[in-house]
């Protein structure tokens, strides 16, 4: 079903951009599906130009499959998430049945417009904050207008800039390297744990889910941007060019940035090769559920630390904050692991037989992909229509797959009454 | 237990390589302790030639560190099988009770002479046929060194050769391209497979573990001869470069050798990064339990495949040749293929910090070393002490760490009777 929607979009959208208004130049049929599906599937790898090689009007085209995308994903997730028993109360007014077949269509427009309201109020503030920065150097017209597209791409962790460099030309600038962070960074925490802060219910109160989202986001933005800011601080191609103070807001931006949104602000191309890996893994582990985030999610990276703890514990419960999680949850975590391991590992593959690319900017550009984040050390543009389409299937599979294996998780599921151990949404 | 057995025995060979009389021209430490730890862990990675850099002398320490080594493996292996509850019955004459406490030493001995006696006829089988080629071409003194040698080397799956370029000179000849892989792939199957098949119980008598080993190696033949031939037939750096004869000789010596044995006929270097990245797979997969053979092991991934089959299907058991796998076992599985995953993974992080080389050839060296293949792209010769160091303690956890990680496991596992389900292991 998600994944007929997503088809449909991505087919209407690559029509779209072929149409004369949208491109000042004529692009071809792959260039126009490339660019829907990694619009839909709010990834932000890209073989044009979004700035230059797109109208006013194609670019447009782009920031409504982005939000089209995002907002798909973010009902579609809690709709899953719903099913699965998880709490999903909105100020105690709406209320999803477990079984998708009894909940009403008024039930679903409540949901819709409650995600509508978090999501036009998030892009609003975030309209203001970077026109702040965008009116001053494009003018009132083309500075609303950058400023509009980028929040939509930001809180929809789409990463699409209409610059070639992405936001590199503002590696110092505050105002856009708190305001984009913050929009996607919110966008990729999830709808449950939005509504659950913004609910200020307290940390007692707060469900295992977004306990765990809360504490593992914020480990992996210390961690990452810690490890890069290490790993590159005098690297001539990143850091080392830059002052001492742009330093601090690049490693900044990019250690938060690297997991799903895709926005850089330092050439991803000039990276040392273990801080590629880094991002590898970051890419990997992607952001939380019912989000705009891709990856296996947080939460699943989460579950897979802790099974591997207690396995050499010897213990067959995992317990955090409290709650204990059965085996049951863990063979989900796991198996979600292992295919998302083995879908790249067989892109990559695939590639490597028709392009003779570098290696590691390919297994790069793949992971990405499957991350639907969006980073490219430059390998994309390169591919052949094999390669191209891989990438497009990729991204299809990186944003569709752990939800549609989320549902079917969920319906798997026999509801069963007074079960007592609590349960982490995997997808 | 075993990794200390292991840390004495590199120490000692290392020293061993350090006396004069091992060498024509003196070797650092470093070069001794690679070499030493490449030699017990039945590796094959080399830093120095064996053939020339080291002398008659040097090159028997060698040998026996690759006898030692492959024998203490496959006896602490069997030890390990029996606590598990495995049957390793030989010719109904020995049992070794659940608990090691109540193994007695002769128990221990006439396993040991067991293991031996196969080693032995094997041994002997395959000097006399390796024999027919090397004598003639380097005389009866050399040649029967040469034979003894490589058949040592190629039972224990060891790799090592006396050739700077291991067997490419004899990539077409028949008595080498069928006596070095018998040896190698008789000595990956492992003890308990070899004992059954031994005893032509016939097919219903076998055990699952038995019947799972040689389904699976005789698939993963099939498939990575086939693969190698379909990626590298026109290669003018590999098979390309051959005659048509050659090439199946060829194609099936390397697609046999990568799992775990590391010799070579053609040059690795000049793969495809595809191909390469094949053998990454099959060097992570590896061979059978209780062998000589690294990896996580031919069964744990079939019951790797068949978990995810069977969670597709909506199944919490696995059924193979009419027994069921608990989930316990798809635990122990995905735990040890996870754990796996990471110390590549983390290796290769840590080589590529230090180092700055091909990240294809280094992420191929790691592979190779953690499933103690011994293939090379050329990227072991060029390392600094510290990338040396990594790869030294990626062969030690890729040989030591399955089998104790199966140890913790077996004695994890209470005995209970009249336990239905039917077990494989997993080590
Ligand atoms: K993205
Ligand atoms: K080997």
């Amino acid at each position: 079903m998600l994944a007929a929607l997503y088809a449909v979009l991505i087919t209407l959208g690559a029509g779209l951009l072929m149409l004369p208004v949208a491109t000042p130049a004529p692009i071809t049929w792959s260039d126009a599906i490339f660019t829907a599906a990694s619009a839909v599937t709010v990834t932000g790898l890209v073989v044009i130009d979004t700035g230059s090689d797109l109208t006013v009007f194609g670019q447009g085209v782009v920031m409504v499959l982005v939000q089209l995308g995002g907002l798909g994903l973010m009902t579609f997730a809690v709709l899953v998430l719903s099913m699965l028993g998880l709490p999903v109360s909105m100020s105690q007014r709406m209320f999803l049945r477990e079984d998708l077949n009894q909940t009403s269509i008024s039930d679903l427009m409540v949901l819709v417009r409650g995600i509508l309201k978090v999501v036009l109020a998030c892009e609003l503030v975030g309209v203001m904050l970077l026109s702040v920065v965008f009116v001053p150097e494009f003018g009132w017209a083309e500075g609303l207008w950058q400023a509009l597209f980028h929040t939509v791409s930001a809180f929809n962790n789409a990463g699409f800039a209409l610059f070639p460099d992405s936001l590199t030309g503002w590696v110092g600038n505050p105002v856009v390297n708190l305001t984009v962070p913050a929009l996607f960074i919110f966008g990729g925490l999830g709808f449950i744990v939005v509504t659950e802060l913004y609910e200020r219910r307290g940390w007692q109160a707060f469900s295992l889910h977004t306990k765990l989202m809360v504490v593992g986001t914020l480990a992996l933005i210390v961690w990452s941007v810690v490890m890069f800011a290490a790993l590159e601080w005098n690297n001539p191609r990143t850091l080392g060019a830059l002052p001492l103070h742009d330093r601090f807001w690049a490693s900044w931006f990019q250690g938060v940035t690297t997991r799903t949104a895709g926005f850089n602000t330092v050439d991803i191309g000039g990276l040392h090769d273990s801080t590629s890996m880094m991002f590898m893994s970051l890419m990997v582990i992607g952001g939380g559920s019912t989000s705009t985030a891709g990856g296996i999610k947080v939460t699943t990276f989460i579950v897979l630390l802790l099974a591997t703890l207690a396995f050499f514990r010897r213990r067959q419960q995992l317990h955090i904050f409290g709650r204990s999680l059965g085996p049951e949850e863990v063979m989900k975590v796991l198996a979600l692991t292992m295919v998302s391991i083995l879908t790249v590992f067989m892109a990559i593959f695939l590639i490597t037989i028709s392009h003779d690319g570098d290696f590691l900017d390919l297994a790069f550009e793949v992971t990405s992909a499957f991350g639907t984040v969006g980073l490219s050390r430059g390998a994309t543009g390169e591919l052949d229509g094999f390669g191209r389409a891989v990438i497009v299937a990729v991204m299809f599979i990186g944003r569709v797959g752990p939800l549609t294996l989320g549902f079917f998780l969920a319906t798997r599921a026999k509801p069963r009454l007074g079960y007592p151990a609590s349960r982490v949404f995997l997808g």
